[in-house]
C-alpha cells in the first residue's frame, strides 16, 4: 500500500482542491471527510475512487473490499486535508453524483429555495431523513450539496434520501399534476396554522431563504401556504427548526 | 458625548473582557452586541450601564432615554469588540441578571441537561420562546447563558423567557410536586412516542447532552420519557430540532 508523508504530494494537493465547488465539478468528485460519513456511502454502494486514512483505520472490515483504493497517509496529510479542527484522519474521493429526478411522484418532497446556511441545508437534509421524506430537492440559491459544511451537517443523510439540484417550479408542476398538494411556508393573510393540514403520504413542502422567505413566483404555485402560530415573543423561528415542526407533523 | 477612537482605550479593554465568564462574574456584567439584541434588552427595561456605538445609531429613538450612558466609538474600535466579521457598531455593557426560579409553578418549563453547543442552546431558548413556553433552565454542563454565541443565537428570546442557570434535580421535584409531569427524551424500551402524550398548560421537558443523552440520575426522576419516531434511516435528530417537534406538539 502506497503511504504519502507530506501534504505536498500531488495526490494529496488535487484531492484537497475537491472540497471547492469549481474543481469538483472539473474532476467530477468530491472530498467526503470522517468515518461516519465515509462507512454511510460505502454502505450506500457509492465506489469511492480512492480512500486516504491514517494507519488506525486501515483495519477496518468495511475498507476491506476497498484495499486496492486505499492510501496511507501520515497525521499531517490528514490535518492539511480536513476541514475541521481535529480530523478523525480518513477521507474519500467520492464520485460527484448528482441525483434525478423520479418520473412518477416518489414519497414526499422538501423543496428548499434559497436557504444559504450550509448548517440549516445539512440539518434540513438530516431531519427530512428522519420524518421519512425521500426527496429533497435543492432549488437555485440553497448552498451546495457537496460544499464540505452541508456533507458534514447531513451526517450520512445524503446517502438515504435522493438529493436533486435543479430549479423548484418544474416539480410543483409535476407534483401538482399528480395531485400531490404542495405546501408553502410563508406567513401570510391566506395562510393557514400547519395544524389544520391532515398529514397525508404523498406532499410537497417548499422553505425559504432564511432572510427573505421563498420567492413569490413560487408561492402563487403552491397550494396551501402554511404557518405555525408564534406562542411568545419570538419574531421568527429557524428555517430548519421550523420544517422539522411542519415535516413531523405531515408524517404523523 | 464621548468618542472613543482607539481599540487600546482602558474602557474599550475593559468591555471586551466583558465576552469571557470569568471577567463577566468580576464585573457583573456581560457585553450585549448588536442592534436588534440591544432594542431588545431596552424594551425589556434592562438598564444598560453603557452603550457603544458608531455614528450611525446616535440618533436612534430607542437610544433618546439612554443618552447619559452612551459613547461614540469608531469603526476600529467597533471591529475590535466584535465577535462577528462584520459588526454593526452597536455594543452594550449590560447588568449580568442572572433570572431566579418562580416560587409556584409558572407555565411550562424546558430543561437543558448538558447542552454543550452554543447553537443548540440559543436556538432551543429562541424555540421555546416561539412555542410558549416561559421557563428555561440551564442545568450542569450547559453553555453559559451570557456566552457571546448563545447570547447571539437566543436573539432576543433571552428577554422574554426567564432563564435560570440551576440543577436540574429540585426543579424536577418542585414541578412534580406540583402534579405537574415532567417529560424525559431517551431513547429506551420504555420510551412513549411523543405523539400519544396530550398537550398540556403545564409540563416540564428534559434534553439531554448532544453525545451522551440525559443524565441516568434525572432519567429516573421523569415521569414518562419521550422519544420521536424516526422513519428513515437517519440515526438521530439534532437536539434542537427533536426538542422544537415535541415542544410544538405539547403546547398545541
Amino acid at each position: 500500500m502506497e503511504y504519502i508523508a507530506s501534504p505536498k504530494n500531488e495526490h494529496i494537493k488535487a484531492a484537497k482542491k475537491l472540497t471547492v465547488k469549481k474543481y469538483q465539478k472539473q474532476g467530477d468528485a468530491y472530498l467526503l471527510e470522517g468515518w461516519h460519513l465515509v462507512e454511510e456511502a460505502l454502505k450506500a454502494g457509492q465506489q469511492p475512487r480512492r480512500i486516504y486514512a491514517i494507519n488506525k483505520f486501515l483495519e477496518e472490515r468495511a475498507l476491506r473490499p476497498y484495499y486496492e483504493q486505499l492510501t496511507e497517509i501520515s497525521p499531517e496529510v490528514a490535518k492539511h486535508l480536513s476541514e475541521t479542527p481535529t480530523p478523525q484522519g480518513i477521507f474519500a474521493v467520492m464520485p460527484r453524483v448528482t441525483g434525478t429526478l423520479p418520473e412518477a411522484v416518489s414519497g414526499s418532497y422538501l423543496l428548499l429555495d434559497g436557504i444559504q446556511d450550509p448548517g440549516n441545508v445539512g440539518t434540513l437534509v438530516r431531519t427530512a431523513d428522519a420524518a421519512g421524506i425521500q426527496q429533497v430537492i435543492f432549488g437555485d440559491g440553497t448552498a451546495d450539496a457537496f460544499n464540505p459544511k452541508v456533507l458534514r451537517a447531513m451526517q450520512g443523510s445524503q446517502f438515504h434520501v435522493n438529493i436533486t439540484t435543479t430549479a423548484l417550479a418544474p416539480v410543483i408542476a409535476q407534483l401538482q399534476a399528480a395531485q400531490v398538494p404542495v405546501y408553502g411556508t410563508e406567513l401570510n393573510v391566506n395562510a393557514k396554522s400547519y395544524r389544520d393540514v391532515q398529514p397525508t403520504r404523498h406532499f410537497g413542502l417548499i422553505v425559504g431563504n432564511e432572510g427573505n422567505g421563498m420567492s413569490q413566483e413560487l408561492l402563487h404555485q403552491t397550494d396551501v401556504n402554511l404557518y405555525i402560530p408564534i406562542r411568545g415573543e419570538a419574531e421568527s423561528l429557524n428555517v430548519a427548526i421550523a420544517a422539522a415542526v411542519v415535516m413531523f407533523h405531515l408524517t404523523a
